[in-house]
């Protein structure tokens, strides 16, 4: 294996595998990404076992061939080298000259046989997809998957097709939930809806965000969700399970409903916040003729209490929230005006734009 | 205690504070800070016992009084408000009502009585002195700082007036020196050198980082260094004992000297240091006809050289130093190029800029 690549294409591709390879772990070789040189071209592999990104990019090769280096370290050097390009040469025993200008390293690899092999999925049927509209759609349900361990299931997004040509994302942790429903046209041929781990969700938004305009494919297969876009590749198995029947959590309509100002809302959470007791985050809301109250206290610290203007006829009440729920949903709604639903202390909160559930985010209350 | 102040400038005061106030201490008072409300103007104080900084800010005061609050979340709080002004105003118990715009907070605050007194320095003769010099010789000595707290005179800057009317600063690890004398008129009236700590060095640092150009003073009287500029004043305790004899260490001139490129060398040493055994940062210099070298190799990874051109005829000798105290020095200096000097693989290395000692540092070998 020789070949000469553009620095910064060669960093592009070691930068996307960070996040997916592991460094603690059992099998060496999952920290090093798998390096083929072909002709005219040199893909870079990074695999963690569950997701899988294969970087294409054009280079000079004088002989093809593979093998296998730490993502971490070759990033590294990558990172730091004197020259705009650089020239890959392997060695015996698996060695690697990396040469660029006046520096010079040779670095110890592994055998490209010894890397496992990624899924196949050529059976996927792929769909054209928006990347800006599955960029949103990840960042208006990421902070609602759970962190439970033991509930694996909630460990990511639901994916469910409607029969309308739209595409239903929902994340929940049993105490908030986030839907948002898009365009999405194209047959998926799913029968049901399938579950995004976290982990593949979050690279899959790092991929997204390096040129969220390129033309992009996505497809689901047996148990694994497939991606495309120009000079990659990304598969990554799904979570096996039943998500929840997330539609029974969501309130038809609150009783109490209040047209807010998101980021005068969003301040005041904020601010209030940081008087709540035992970094809990709990705030209560309340509603009186014309204002909408937060307040909190602490034993240790002491009290606080923020008030906005609203149109509110009804009879006044409070509820407890983890402020948290509640600003996580607005730092990524983009109206100037949110709609907070509310309805008895033991209902749960809803959020969405202003006439549109398209977005909608539920927010269990809390004993405060 | 009642008083309104801009939301800014009481920022601004509580972020001077945040570096000295203690969290984790068994006198829970030196969490907060002293708030005292004169007429038309409001000091703030923070103080470890060691250093303190008396802020003071004009404010429309109707009621003059003092409490002490707590300094981390009165400065969360004054980031988070509503309004461009903010008023205080003690209650019963040491309780402050904290109220800016719509937003309302009740904190509970501890005695003004119980906040220790910091030492009164009216003795010091200041002298009054260039903030952007001071900073240049802070910024050019602090990482020579010992961290190693068996170690305490080295756990801070040597400040050592000359009979010139320069002031030479000297800082040291053992492993390496720092030396930096710049025209600083005035008399000190010091019998010799003081060491000032690193903690407060480093808080100098920010208040001067503030606004270099600000009248400053400086002085010390008995064990105690005072700092003043418009609106501030700082106190703090030196460092008690006699500073090494560092001239000792610091060679006359090295047998082998070359002029070396600043930035080149620094990216050199970044790269090649990668590669260093152990994160250890071992690596080695090499001269040899017409070329510096730098190689490093670690057995888990492989080996890395890079090499730089330089005019140098001498015997080739290659010495093991330590890549970070090398980079330290270059990334403070301001030339193009430095004048590197090395002796055998037993003598420390020097670097100072071509022609000027003004600024030099000493580096110990180290064997690799």
């Amino acid at each position: 294996m020789e070949f000469r690549i553009a620095s910064d294409e060669l960093k592009k591709a070691l930068y996307r595998a960070q996040g997916i390879v592991e460094r603690k772990t059992t099998m060496p070789i999952l920290a090093n990404v798998l390096l083929t040189a072909n002709k005219g071209s040199v893909t870079v592999t990074a695999f963690d076992l569950d997701i899988g990104v294969v970087s294409e990019h054009s280079a000079d090769v004088s002989k093809p061939g593979a093998v296998t280096l730490s993502a971490k370290y070759v990033f590294d050097i990558v990172q730091n080298l004197p020259d705009a390009e650089v020239t890959l040469k392997k060695l015996a025993n698996n060695y690697v000259d990396i040469s660029s200008g006046s520096a010079h390293f040779k670095i110890v690899g592994m055998a490209a046989e010894e890397y496992p092999k990624l899924p196949k999925e050529e059976n996927a049927p792929l769909v054209q997809i928006s990347g800006n509209v599955l960029l949103e759609m990840i960042k208006k349900t990421q902070f609602a998957i759970s962190s439970d361990e033991t509930r694996y299931i909630l460990n990511g997004v639901f994916f469910e097709p409607q029969a309308s040509g739209k595409v239903r994302m929902v994340a929940t942790d049993g105490h908030r939930l986030s839907l948002i429903e898009r365009e999405m046209k194209g047959d998926f041929k799913l029968k049901s809806g399938v579950i995004i781990p976290r982990k593949g969700l979050m690279e899959l938004k790092r991929l997204l965000d390096e040129a969220p305009d390129a033309e992009c494919h996505l497809g689901f297969a047996e148990n694994s969700a497939l991606f495309k876009k120009p000079g990659l590749t990304m598969v990554m198995r799904l979570i096996d399970g039943q998500f929840p029947e997330y539609q029974r959590v969501i309130p038809k309509e609150g009783e109490k409903v209040v047209l807010v100002p998101k980021t005068r809302l969003l301040e005041g959470l904020k601010r209030i916040a940081l008087l709540s007791a035992d970094k809990s985050n709990a705030i209560r809301i309340g509603l009186e003729k014309g204002k909408l109250l937060i307040t909190a206290s602490n034993p240790d610290l002491g009290e606080a209490r923020d008030a906005l203007d609203v149109d509110y006829q009804g009879n006044d009440i409070t509820i407890g929230f983890n402020a948290r729920y509640l600003m996580d949903v607005l730092g990524v709604t983009d109206t100037d005006e949110v709609s907070f639903e509310l309805g008895d202390e033991h209902s749960p909160g809803v959020l969405h734009g202003p006439g549109d559930r398209s977005f909608t985010a539920v927010v269990m209350p809390m004993r405060v």
